[in-house]
């Protein structure tokens, strides 16, 4: 059921064997100390990832739609204001949780393709005068269009204008990829999850609340029990959980963050540039622009690679999935059929993922498109075995 | 970190190792038709185990707790009424589920020990004239007592009420170990989750809806996005999911089915029978009453062994686990201190459950507790050889 | 195909999960450093666990037979002499091979269940005057009868007979898991495999030769190139293998070792002690005698029981595995059908090994042997928790 | 401890996840018909992957070397002739072990990179009038030059010749991967490994006997035990095995034999020479000749590289492993130094060997070799694209 190629789709990623050995473990008493001296040391590894020395984290048996669910449930109130700019598919879907649970959401539409216009939304904070708005709500990295936003610019944007709300980002598919910064970028509430730069499987929500987060807790109105912090706390006081946790899975995360933190998070951040570079690359090899307007918001874990006009993107993914064996992943919403998405987070090497590209160029010359075997490839490589060089070198 | 011991909590269960293996699982595309491949037989064959042709099976990457949380906000509006016994620590759980989502709760009160009260419960919707009561919630097997209940009967109370409420059960930890008649019962929606009977991690909730609750899904009111199944359905519809899904557990799952289903399900009760009765003949020899109050309501999946007054039980618990390496499960809520739990369910051998009764043995004694040393083992032993005996001569 | 019931076969044991991890490894270029970071840490430490500083140890794919066909083919030529006690199966193969490779075997019956008589080999080396006798075979533990015998007496033989004939143990069913000191004892050779005390699945033989032994094997001329120690110290010096290395298998033998050396040596050797006792105290409560004829020789590791006159013991074995699920093992040899073998070597808790003689019970209560359910179990965890508590009230 | 990236070593290959899986087995008792009833359909199997109807297949927990030396000290006896062409490390090494047996070899030197000369076999075997050769030797592929030679000759040399010798066949890296006729061919002995093309880990010997080569071990005077055929046969007949089995990797065997067969022996072998030929077009485009002397003998398994001239090949391979974490074959013997060997063999997809081909670029290139990165990554995707439609095309 499985094939022996690495994956391309942005998440779930492919995952070292260290880690699935990790979340492969048998039964324990989730009521034992055993259970606690897993959940307190995990939770602290998870703010050093974070930067955010200042978080609570809670791990839910859920995905990163629930840990947004979590975010809204626990600090906002039936019509209150929130405020989002909808960029692609992911934000889209946020915005669209909300209105579902009542809330009033504000939508600055922005091209996909653009990052989070930092100065409409400090725009629409300063006339906000009275403060309807609780709460800003941001996509760090649009998986849908490969476009990573500068959440500390919109952390300026809120102090600019003066406002108190909080600002509740979606991080699941950069943190422990890409930068990100909890505390020094103010952030209110982090949202991820298993499946992607922490390369287990999917089946859990990782959310962190700020100490202003924590304090509107205790006036939201949303009605949740699953996704309730305050029973998460008070079984986390306990060495426990207020229902059954995926012990597994928080087993393995803790590898996974103990190997992100001992190669070190900078370390990380620059490995996923490095293939991602390569990525640029070989598309710009190609001639094929990338949905992202420009180089400012091109993101380290995902590239949207726009096909010609007039052809269909889905049948690249189609054709790789039953020619070669490999998965891409497809446009979504304004996308659809504009573009393919490469996924080059987590756990990859540089030759794991030059056979995504060199796959890549198979399947679209079998389909027509005006691409040169191999070009894409030796762009990578070049740039691949380049800085290796360079990194050879500064290490001596 | 693991222990080499089998655990007695009511579960997570111990796991087969080919379940193991199966969730143990490479990362997929969960947009490929892979997916699809794994996703439409798999909800086939849980219809099959949960005795229900006319459910529609959902699969959320969460637990029972979220299970619960689906059937209410899925079918209820806020301010509906709901009718539910409370006889245990998870019917009381669920009752705080549905007054913190806004919902009237009628409770009757029951003891701890006893079965829920069909009586009692067709009085109250007798008494409904109005039809307030839109919901009635069932436990059916009550684990923090070991208390079986019957669902029928319940049916037959609403049916004599002539009342249109939904029949909401539990069934967590009953559910593919104990017979359970989605159909046949009227059961409106059913929930259940991986780590009990189906012997998985944790990490799933299963909820099956009947026509009538899919009816009622259109009207109802509660916010829910995470947990909504009509974006389950359409993703189903699709081949796909409106999240990630938990591809492994689901495959593990599908394994589970199709174990149960070759064995066959009358198999399986019956020998969730089998080593429950040992356990209960061990409980016997060592006089200590169940928690049940009479035998008609004793579960087949986990026995709430009463240690004498002035005993905590907690202690007992701690011992097991500390000295022998071996879990059992505390008492819970009003029983706490005064019970210990035997889980006997999921993957069980005789030996394994004979090493759990002889654990037991050994941590009473040091304790101080009245037992003889190998008396529970024997009268298990005895029922043991007798029933496989009689078995053997039946197959022949 | 395999069962939840641990085994009680002397061997292959129970392997704990982490190490079977360590196992099941993907593939590694067996010419890179990265082997020789394996192979040189791993002969170190099993030089620790066997006690021997001055030791070679080699490593072959193979098992416990290959490692005699090592031992005897790198250190004699053909037509040498031999000297052995037979009391045993095991004893009486390694004959059979020396016997097969044209070496002159003096042969010393021995009866089963007695140890190896020092005082005999003595005498049989004092009267060979010429030294034609050039290696004494000793089967440290009998796995056959449950015999350990004394190997430092039969060092104080050799030397008191003033004979340099190298002395080659067979330490298949006591390495690991019964105090085994190659330097002290004057060792020449040693050889055991990866499935007993080691824990691993069977494929490893473990070889190791003195300065004496490695100084024959200059003159041997016994023919062989898979089991040439030659070729393999070549390897090793470069660091590597003269053919292609079962590299899972060493992996999980370095983490045994590790695992052994973390617990302490003495702390295993107590472990086995305990649990055997256990076993005994059982057999004695059903009136059953070992095949051992007397405490002095009772091994720690396997346990002979003889069953009553006219009784098949092999019935017994054949019962417990089609009614149980559950593995002893058969008599072999002189004591076929009289005795059934209980492993208790390698990694077991109190609650596994109760589970054996538990089930041990029911099954001979089955065939009508004269065993009272629950009296050997009594016997057992009486022991086990009286020990134990001295173990806890001595850590104080 | 392993890589992420696939090997290209000529073995151990890459292992399937499910394989792996089927060798990772909890322990069971090999004297039990469990044992059995895994044993007998493997070993007929095993005859199906040979196409040998008339073989007698045995299993050695042990290396290819191991079933040489089982070829030879079964049929064999102290001065027989033997006879064999020295074309490379492997073929070197038979021909060393059977001197090192007291066997007296007659020695065909072949050039490095040439197939087995069937003309001189035929010659020296016509030469022997007295028919004191025995055994003719064949390494059916020599995976230190990546050539293969041509059995069905060597059958017809014996045959012209008249001579009675028995053809014994090294098969270690051919045998699964490439074509082998046991009964068509008139082998007598065949010889292979798990680690090849059965996709195992190393650790078992099979060896197949022809109804001649059985008759011969009657007489044959060579010592063995260990790798004695007699008391393997024994065992077999009882369900058994003479020693200690490798349950594991006869249970992955299994599988991988059902999986080889599912997939049909012929699509195996297409699909090794689709793989070969890219890596061979790709050698092409580097302008870098084979060690094959010609494309008759070109390896299906493994193709040597030769690197220009005053160019250390093994700096080649070391440079890959330490930057790029990708293991290469060195050069063995002769060629050491002026090959590098990719292996191509077992369970690989064009995805995987592309990446092993991009890297094998930007090592070159690194190292100053005169190659154009892309350049041979290009000329085997055009090779897979075009025969991956071809096949589309002819499925249609």
């Amino acid at each position: 059921m499985t094939s022996q190629n690495p994956v391309f789709i942005p998440g779930p990623t492919n995952m070292p064997e260290a880690i699935r050995k990790a979340c492969d473990m048998a039964t324990i008493d989730h009521r034992s100390s055993v259970f606690a001296d897993l959940l307190h040391p995990l939770r602290a590894d998870l703010k050093r990832v974070l930067k955010g020395d200042t978080a609570e984290v809670f791990l839910f048996p859920s995905t990163g739609t629930g840990g947004w669910e979590t975010a809204i449930t626990n600090t906002l109130s039936p019509g209150d204001g929130v405020l989002a700019a909808r960029n692609g598919m992911f934000s889209h879907r946020w915005i669209d949780m909300c209105q579902r649970h009542g809330l009033d959401v504000t939508v600055l539409e922005t091209p996909w393709g653009a990052g989070l216009p930092a100065d409409r939304i400090q725009e629409a904070l300063s006339a906000d005068k009275e403060h309807r708005i609780k709460a800003v709500l941001a996509t760090h990295n649009e998986t849908a269009t490969g476009v990573v936003s500068d959440i500390a610019a919109l952390r300026r944007a809120l102090d600019a204008a003066g406002h108190p709300a909080l600002l509740l980002v979606d991080g699941v598919s950069s943190i422990a990829s890409m930068d990100f910064r909890f505390d020094e970028w103010g952030v209110d509430i982090a949202v991820t999850g298993s499946q992607k730069g922490f390369m287990l499987p999917p089946g859990l929500a990782i959310v962190a609340f700020s100490p202003k987060a924590m304090a509107a807790v205790e006036t939201a109105k949303l009605p949740r029990t699953f996704f309730d912090i305050r029973d998460m706390a008070k079984g986390y006081a306990a060495g426990g959980y207020p229902y059954t946790p995926a012990v597994g899975l928080m087993n393995g995360l803790r590898l996974s963050c103990r190997m992100l933190l001992d190669e070190g998070l900078e370390n990380v951040f620059a490995r996923h540039h490095r293939i991602a570079e390569g990525v640029r690359r070989a598309a710009a090899a190609w001639n094929m622009p990338l949905c992202a307007v420009d180089a400012s918001v091109e993101s380290d874990t995902v590239s949207a690679v726009r096909t010609p006009e007039g052809f269909d993107s889905t049948k690249f993914v189609s054709h790789a999935a039953q020619s070669y064996d490999m998965a891409f992943g497809v446009g979504l919403g304004e996308v659809a059929g504009k573009v393919f998405r490469i996924g080059h987070l987590g756990s990859l090497t540089d030759a794991m993922m030059l056979s995504g590209l060199a796959t890549a160029e198979m399947a679209m010359v079998d389909l027509g498109l005006p691409v040169k075997l191999g070009s894409g490839v030796a762009a990578a490589q070049d740039y691949y075995r380049q800085s290796l060089a360079q990194q050879r070198m500064a290490a001596e």
